[in-house]
């Protein structure tokens, strides 16, 4: 009578023992917390202690952790956990919800997304370290202040220098400005994407060239102008871009100050301001990549886009690179670029096209984005 | 008989009305957040929405917003408000207890202290701005991986280099490590400490001479040891100072590598690590700082820090400049120190010591102790 229980029992404690001896605190903690643990089968286990909450769920900020709200269960000492299914490998935001009330976990570093401070989870990717710190040559991450005139105010760019830059004093690098998505700032692509790895692991293999990074927050407001998101902001985030940063990266770093040794790409909002941005300005720019942008079905070839693309042995003589990425898990970003870049080839327009494998908009598709953009750049 | 609620009303509303006008969204806010408000006389309101909670507290992490918790009212909407007495001038950490859960707030920026990433509020001083971002040329705080051998693993330390670095490519620089205290990290000194900007500062008024500043966390596990907070640990990270952190700075920037050119300063814990760093490798280093750090009463000169101030004239060839800085409103560091600082002087050994007036133990102390003892720096 007694044998059932005592091997559910067994069996209980043995299920999570295995789980706790498989799995790591993921990298994205911080120092020295056990939670969120990471499982090789990317089961991801979230924990909080909240004896006085009513209900507490997992939210995660984006697709990669399943969806969500994931309610959590409560443990006798009030400490709430929750297993997510296998994860999507990547970086994932993620908040608690406690009684509704948004609470970042004090376990997790911070990152910048959704407009606040967000909590974040690393989930490792199998045989994939192209985003990994490695022993080779590190460039910089150097933070810049500067102040802009459209703005009236000052704005901080983070600037990728490679690991050579210091010792050839006289050499000049070209440029890639490289902008976030909507809700993320300046510290995204460093932060959550780890382009600076990425770069110096490129570098490294010999597979991209030496190249400056630019990476500054796609948000500016003219000065005068009222705060907020009016129509005004996009045009005012171009007057910074061409009149206050580019100006002061040229004047500031060993630059190649030409649109031959000049790009421009960024994720979801930020590819679509660098499409618009470069293609407006082709006097001032020749690489421009597109990752995950939110772009409008039906490509009108004479009108869009000021009418770039109408004469397209023009386009195709200025343009060195036009490349889209988006995720195969994000259709909605996946199909209309597709078409575009479809639409583009068959005017005679070449373009070159990603498909993140199994990654929706979120971070992995982006950091794959650049692991194959970058290498295409200034040849 | 109506004449007292309606005096009552209005009398509300223009206190509400003036609070609101004179009052300014915090600058330590993410982008567009209005709570928290700082007024002129220096009072804070904190707002969070909360409509199922039971109780909402404000927690300050440090002293000059008040003895806290400080409970916060809730209004009809479920919107908890708190308005602190007027606050000590500086930055303060902060989060909500809600119904006991330490909960940061959405609408500040996250900085890392108490071994977390907490909320934080910055409180205007009238009349300093030597800690403002001013039209004076800017260093950059670069980010720098390397590998330490004593822990064998990646870490991240932060150099300032001042403006004038890139464009005087034969010019060498002094160099100061600067640690940060108990639950923060390499980030401190420039996010919540701004000491960019003060060096930026003092070197455009020529009261600074333009120096590299090297700030990295002051943890360390040698490789091989158990983590955590053992007795190695200190030891762990003199080791990857001494080490690690000096050869590779001296190989990486264009450093003056020599122990006249070389000094440590940090504050609380790591002020006990600049001393104890510093004291024990007189060949490494000359110029010695210690802002707000924990001593021992009772300073033994022949057998404190390995009897290094037995010899009075000895040390005083060798030790260029030993400065001691606390907070007149932390008489727990400021009392030692002074005595620490008198029974050096009585016995031969020069130091300076500095008093903040009016501060406790948090930033704002440790912002006017750099801005007073690095111009005293590699003269």
């Amino acid at each position: 009578m007694h044998r059932v229980p005592i091997c559910l029992i067994l069996l209980c404690g043995f299920c999570w023992a295995q789980a706790a001896s498989d799995s790591q605190p993921a990298s994205s903690n911080v120092r020295g917390a056990e939670y969120p643990r990471v499982s090789s089968d990317l089961r991801v286990t979230f924990r909080l202690k909240a004896p006085d909450a009513k209900k507490v769920q997992l939210q995660p900020g984006g697709d990669g952790l399943g969806k969500g709200p994931i309610d959590m269960t409560r443990g006798a000492d009030g400490t709430w956990t929750a297993t997510t299914p296998p994860a999507v490998p990547g970086f994932h935001y993620y908040w608690y919800l406690v009684d509704g009330l948004i609470v970042n976990d004090t376990a997790s570093e911070t990152y910048f997304g959704w407009g606040r401070e967000s909590s974040g989870v690393e989930v490792p990717e199998k045989g994939a370290d192209f985003y990994a710190v490695k022993d080779v040559p590190h460039g910089e991450v150097r933070v810049r202040w500067y102040y802009a005139k459209t703005t009236a105010a000052w704005r901080r760019a983070m600037v990728y220098t490679p690991a050579e830059y210091d010792r050839n004093a006289l050499a000049r690098y070209p440029v890639l400005y490289l902008q976030h998505g909507s809700g993320e700032d300046e510290r995204g692509w460093t932060n959550q994407g780890r382009a600076n790895f990425i770069l110096d692991n490129l570098i490294a293999e010999g597979k991209a060239k030496p190249m400056i990074v630019v990476m500054e927050q796609g948000y500016a407001t003219a000065a005068g102008a009222a705060q907020g998101r009016g129509a005004g902001q996009s045009s005012a985030f171009e007057q910074v871009v061409l009149n206050d940063l580019i100006p002061m990266i040229d004047a500031t770093y060993r630059t190649l100050a030409d649109r031959d040794h000049r790009g421009m790409a960024g994720l979801s909002m930020g590819g679509g301001q660098a499409l618009q941005i470069t293609l407006a300005h082709l006097d001032s720019f020749s690489w421009i990549g597109s990752f995950s942008s939110p772009l409008r079905a039906g490509l009108d070839l004479k009108t869009a886009y000021g009418g770039v693309f109408a004469d397209a042995a023009a386009f195709t003589k200025k343009v060195h690179l036009l490349w889209f990425g988006a995720g195969t898990a994000e259709e909605n970003m996946l199909k209309p670029a597709m078409a575009m870049s479809e639409t583009l080839k068959q005017a005679g327009i070449q373009n070159v096209f990603y498909q993140s494998p199994g990654t929706a908009h979120e971070w992995q598709t982006w950091r794959r984005d650049l692991r194959e953009f970058a290498p295409l750049l200034f040849r």
